[in-house]
């Protein structure tokens, strides 16, 4: 995002209601709705941690314990609408809220993820490689984030944390694909997927 | 707030981990806490409307079927820390997002409100008169509110908008008290009463 390195995280609050569940073959793919007001929504694949115990300052050291497990996720921003927020000092919440915005993977219990610092995420917009890293790469840890957000507000069970994403975001467009994947280290030559999904992409219709 | 009317509304999201229950007397009042890092905590007075049916893209004309009642609630603000957040074209989730900025009354139901929008805020700062307005001065009314959000995230049950608050905010401090009113119009020229809270206001303490 050529964004400078912050001295300390900052995040935004998504609703539940902008969440998005990955349906399961040979279910037709769920629908990634562009709002009517916005032209240029991007995908941002990340890594979501979702939290297992109610915790309130809780210590970077101490901070694995409450997390249950993972998920993938995409966190779906209009970035036509962030950017003229940003330029108001106005909230991210419209940018980042709408319904459709969150899609999410299957929960991933915190046993099948030894390592959550060691995975890859990718994701494909029309069969077209856009993002690929290494949760290696995150500016702040895990437990760094988990201790940071506690330090403001109980985390409480189902919370998810979305952790940033990798280099590439861009826009998706009506009647296209995304395709993201969360990978384990490999075993044997093998990546070990670990969550796979796959959404199809649809323009708002007019407001009834 | 001398800023200016903006065309449409603009709203943030507040975790409901921020709401503040208060106490009845005689217990003693409950505690909105001025975090760590913030030395300018706000207090914004407003109403706010609680939804009772789940809504998506609903108009205007039908919007207030969706309300099942208000309360009476405070928007704490970290004003310094927003400030700031403004001036990077940050987000505002962590200004408005602390444990204890939420503080609410009980519910009020919709019957004992004919016309929300006539109705009177109050808010006293160590028993001084800080703010006092109207619910009929809102840029955008009841309606307008619930039709916007909608259109962009669905509404459900126990989901509350806070809308907006009169001119005189500022600051509170540790060892203070905020007391605040919700009023219908008089009735035989005493006004009804609809909600009042007392809140204590303390200091974070330091981080363990
Ligand atoms: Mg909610
Ligand atoms: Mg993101
Ligand atoms: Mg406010």
């Amino acid at each position: 995002m050529n964004a400078a390195v912050p001295a300390k995280p900052f995040f935004f609050l998504k609703p539940t209601t902008s969440y998005l569940v990955a349906s399961v073959p040979p279910a037709s793919p769920a629908a990634i709705v562009i709002p009517r007001e916005s032209n240029d929504v991007h995908h941002e694949v990340e890594l979501g941690v979702v939290i297992g115990q109610r915790v309130k300052d809780v210590a970077p050291t101490d901070a694995m314990a409450a997390v249950a497990g993972y998920v993938l996720a995409l966190d779906m921003t209009a970035r036509d609408l962030q950017a003229a927020a940003k330029k108001e000092g106005h909230p991210w919440a419209q940018s980042k809220g709408y319904d459709t915005f969150t899609p999410v993977s299957s929960f991933i219990h915190k046993s099948a993820v030894p390592d959550p610092h060691n995975l890859t995420l990718w994701c494909l917009v029309d069969g077209q490689p856009r993002q690929r890293g290494s949760t290696s790469q995150m500016i702040f840890n895990i437990p760094q984030l988990i201790s940071f957000v506690s330090s403001i507000m109980t985390l409480e069970p189902g919370d998810v944390i979305l952790t940033g994403t990798p280099e590439g975001v861009g826009p998706v467009k009506p009647g296209g694909t995304i395709e993201c994947g969360l990978e384990g280290p490999s075993v044997a030559g093998t990546p070990a997927t670990l969550a796979r999904f796959l959404f199809r992409i649809e323009k708002a219709g007019p407001k009834l």
